[in-house]
């Protein structure tokens, strides 16, 4: 018999009406019950309420909490499902996707656009898709959203209101789920287990993200390097290149690199970062920039914060950033 | 007979193969020449170089020169085209929205994802498009890319690479151009001139667009007002509530709107930002946030620049954030 967890930790999907707006309340166990889940013979399902708050609050901390009881929770089930609010969901993904490697089985993470208390709500399609998925002989960290699966580390949120709001950006979607059937878009094998199981929660949160935009100078980088900031994702303007004219943030940048590490993501969302092509470009790597490639921006953030928790050696948060530990980086 | 002016400011649309990558080199009648455009009797083109820059490039001074020269033009042509590096064009295109307002013309930004010295380069479709769209009798800033044409305040570059780079966020494509078609999404009515010709360059660059993530912490806000950025614009998450939870930026953001404006925009592309639903947001607007609501980031920032140009009253501030120019905002 297939075992399941469900691991509730909040969000939209555990909302209801309160005086103050929508609020986090429900427990899983009410959340499946509203959501009217009937399960097939079969099967088992256990829950487990880790946390239970808008996903707005979610922090580091959480993150080690919530990889440290599905690590310990692999051991009993054959797969996981988190239920998570949808603002931070692709980050807590993404942070998953390093803290708990070469793991065996499904790691499946959902949540709702509406609450499961209205009507129309998207939480029952969005768990079953969830519970279908965490049943399927796959490892890896997930996200289910609209019947589709995307790998959790690819994830990002581009709604903030319609219900298909999460996409899988430079990466395709994993699966299709249609009621018990599951329609792979990638050879199932690409998710067979790799490497041993690991629990790895160490991380820096010290990381900051700030977009390239005109009228931007260096005195805003240096400001949060003096406040502490260990780790800088620049959001650059599409293939990554910084600017030097007028504004020198540039030449700011090539006096921190060798302390911290400075990533290049770009607001672009869509093909990631390539600093080869254009002068500006190759001016940025000469300063000692990492480019983030095709990582997307919650999985930039959250391996920066990770790498930094390994080591503060600039070389070496770079070979962290470049490697590719689940698909996360074209390599 | 109609007249255009063409200006150039430079970009991938200019640049040409140099020992350092491509860099933006070519004049506007360069570009023409290279691109083949061949243009119908009874059409008079005249070119004027105002800029030759890689478009990482531009700062806030460059928008108020080409704001002046665009608007000094209008006197004497029917419509002008702006060439320009893809990277800021929707910035660039947002600031003149709100620096030349009233006009009865059409303005009309383009590039290219490929220099026009390439062999399969976009220069040529995409100039065509504005060329073409220049000439109708509309008046506004628009951006013109792949046969669309979009309303530039509208208009945010979504791919690094793609030929398709540029979309229209929460709004429709205005046209589409075919040869010498062209085919409104909206009707042409809409873009008649409103009030009288104005030039308006007031502005305060200083201006900082941060990301709200896990771990950032209030003393990263703290610190840019600090260095002297006299306006924010926090990237929030899905519909815009603020964290308080271990990390209470909520505070931080409460101590500085009395004096600073903090405007919200949104990590996801689409739908904008809506405090009134959760708690999470409801608490963002009791500590004084201006949400962006469906403006685009671009027009947020140079929105915010232009507002803080013309006063430092946050309450005032707010007032100019959510008056309506140009359809950038659903008010």
């Amino acid at each position: 018999m297939k075992k399941i967890l469900i691991i509730g930790t909040g969000g939209t999907i555990a909302s209801a009406k309160t005086d103050a707006g929508f609020k986090s309340v429900l427990t899983i166990d009410e959340i499946l019950e509203k959501a009217n889940i009937r399960l097939k013979n079969g099967y088992k399902i256990d829950t487990m309420d880790v946390l239970n708050i808008d996903s707005t609050l979610i922090q580091p901390e959480d993150w080690e909490v919530i990889a440290k009881e599905t690590y310990k929770a692999l051991e009993d089930y054959d797969g996981i499902v988190i239920t998570h609010g949808t603002d931070t969901l692709a980050y807590t993904a993404s942070m998953l996707t390093f803290m708990i490697r070469g793991i065996d089985k499904p790691v499946v993470l959902t949540g709702s656009m509406l609450p499961v208390t209205e009507k129309e709500s998207d939480a029952p399609r969005n768990l079953k898709t969830a519970i279908r998925f965490a049943m399927e002989d796959v490892s890896g960290i997930f996200v289910a959203f609209m019947d589709k699966v995307m790998l959790g580390c690819r994830t990002s949120k581009v709604r903030a209101l319609g219900l298909n709001a999460f996409m899988s950006i430079n990466y395709p979607d994993v699966a299709y789920v249609k009621g018990e059937e599951v329609i792979y878009n990638i050879p199932k094998e690409k998710f067979k287990p790799k490497g041993e199981p690991q629990l790895d929660t160490k991380y820096d949160p010290r990381v900051v993200f700030i977009r390239l935009t005109p009228g931007l100078d260096g005195d805003a980088i240096d400001a949060l390097v003096k406040t502490g900031y260990r780790g800088i994702v620049l959001e650059g303007y599409g293939a990554g290149g910084i600017p030097y004219r007028k504004r020198n943030i540039l030449g700011k940048i090539k006096e921190i690199t060798p302390r911290i590490p400075v990533v290049m993501n770009t607001q672009a969302l869509y093909d990631g970062v390539d600093l080869s092509k254009y002068e500006v470009g190759r001016k940025a790597l000469e300063a000692g920039i990492i480019p983030a490639k095709d990582m997307t921006k919650e999985t930039t953030i959250t391996k920066l914060m990770w790498a930094l928790g390994h080591t503060k050696n600039v070389e070496e948060v770079k070979k962290i950033m470049h490697t590719n530990y689940a698909d996360e980086i074209r390599s």
